[in-house]
């Protein structure tokens, strides 16, 4: 069935790796999405090779596919999945809302982030420049190289609106791709954000070698703080347990193709994060996640012994060995208040 | 400090893998603990040879250590950690209580299990079998081979008995080891237990190739179907969150050194389980278990997919195919009650 019948025209901001797998599932679903990115010459060469080199090498792209490097060709899109760098999430937002996008178009966050300053979710980004669209967003634990590869992978949709959330998870529910709805917009997105700073942490655990149980206990640690923290910027609990929290968490702590367990391994060998950020292609948005939710958490009083440790870490002021000991050896203490 | 002063004199029942390293921790804390083992012959060649090469090859043993076959040397030890299999748990208990233990002797269980047939926890065996003593268990993401060669290891130590729990924590906590204190012991030993079937689970998923998504979903479910049971059984859901709970199980559904995933990735690849069995050293405990739980739970009237899954994989009644499709691929809901 085309599309389950809900759209006639789909679109996706954004031709990274994420953009394009959700891409190639709304195809699998009967679309011919157009996706728009901003650099012309890797649109037009991604439209030749029918390959996107840059981002997700090895992966054909089918003809109903077709990439645009102008922002208008999403014009007539019902459903626009905004799948940029969260740096860019404002800039795009923006851009979207000049093309003149049908009043009732959903627009579909699918970015992991929260805004410096601000501190705002993508989604309240979205909200503040495109008003009156009905919005939702997309998280879980899903590498894009394996939704491209069509790999068994479960996905939450959020929106305060339940026909919209339907309607996003009827579009993208495929054969390999299952995604499950909620209400807990701020719940999911904060599951998608925090736990990037943890799978750095989980990085320099890796890089210094300190084993398999010294990453389990700093792992529970981290799902704790994601929680604690998760809740004060006003997600559910019971989000957290779920797949935009532990299960997010666990894939991109322990996973070969997570960015931002490797840009915390690289820490742990003891790189420094410009050297390391000038060598990588795509953005870890743990890094700069670390510092907005870094700044929030002051802001609000809480206490964040990791991310402290590790904004501290990124930021050259101790070394990686010091940080994970800092974490690893605070005082004994009974279970529940630890 | 010898021991904190605490005890005099100190011992291990069980000279596997676990036990070992944890006789280890002991010395480093400056005991000389005695390890007791059932098989004379492997006892005689490791104090021959000062290492356990059946269980714990490369790790040598110092002299502190002394190891036994008769575990009437278990005699005057203050504290006795029990380090058997928990098929073995009730016989070892019965034949600690015959030598004369002294009356106020700590017993420390770490042994991960529940007992077929009855349901028991292993310090409830504990307890039947040697009435009186206080009694401790100890449980959370720590591989034996990494303890041993110090690496950095956070554990749970729970009792009724404050004193005890905190004794128990004194004799084991060295630079490289922490021990945290709980006096939720159900909820300690059902984590510990529990985590074992899902990481048979988990390495089904590795075994059949499913990539990191489904593997970040399933151990998602798992941890959900962990605290659901795990508190009908009697645990609290703050210790399910904690070390020997969610620290317990990414460690084993994501470690190279576990033999319940390896199990799971055999069977995942095809291999018969009465194969797998015949070609391992050392027993996987999710393998009662999951018979163990799944007899409990069905005394209960608990819904258990992934147990279920498992036992029927266990069984030869499912392929591992249909085992993961069935749990991957259930009806589409919110994620509320998903």
């Amino acid at each position: 069935v085309k599309g389950g019948g809900t759209f006639q025209r789909v679109g996706v901001a954004g031709a990274g790796s994420w953009g394009t797998a959700l891409a190639l599932v709304l195809q699998a679903r009967g679309y011919a999405p157009v996706v728009w990115g901003h650099d012309a010459q890797h649109i037009a060469q991604t439209n030749a090779t029918r390959e996107n080199r840059a981002y997700l090498p090895g992966v054909s792209l089918p003809p109903e596919l077709s990439f645009t490097a102008s922002v208008d060709d999403l014009r007539d899109c019902e459903l626009v999945l905004i799948v940029v760098p969260s740096k860019a999430i404002r800039e795009v937002a923006t851009r979207l809302g000049s093309i003149g996008l049908h009043a009732d178009a959903l627009l579909l966050s699918c970015t992991k982030g929260i805004e410096r300053g601000s501190g705002l979710r993508m989604s309240e980004i979205i909200r503040e420049m495109l008003p009156g669209h009905p919005i939702a967003v997309l998280s879980g634990p899903s590498h894009a190289e394996e939704v491209a590869r069509r790999m068994p992978t479960a996905v939450v949709i959020g929106s305060d609106d339940t026909a919209a959330a339907q309607s996003a998870q009827e579009a993208l529910s495929t054969g390999y791709l299952r995604a499950y709805t909620s209400d807990d917009v701020a719940g999911i997105e904060l599951g998608g954000a925090l736990k990037n700073i943890f799978a750095i942490a989980a990085g320099v655990c890796d890089g210094l070698q300190l084993g398999d149980n010294s990453k389990a206990a700093l792992v529970t640690r981290g799902l704790a703080e994601l929680i604690r923290i998760g809740e004060k910027l006003g997600g559910r609990t019971e989000t957290f347990h779920g797949l935009s929290g532990v299960g997010d968490l666990v894939v991109t702590c322990f996973s070969r193709h997570s960015r931002n367990r490797l840009v915390g391994e690289r820490l742990g060998k003891g790189e420094r994060l410009a050297d390391i950020a000038a060598s990588m292609q795509m953005i870890a948005e743990g890094v700069p996640t670390t510092y907005s939710v870094h700044e929030c958490a002051r802001r609000l009083g809480l206490e964040t012994p990791i991310i402290t440790q590790i904004r501290a870490l990124l930021e050259g002021a101790v070394s990686p060995g010091d940080a994970l000991r800092n974490l690893l050896s605070r005082d004994m203490k009974p279970e529940r208040v630890g």
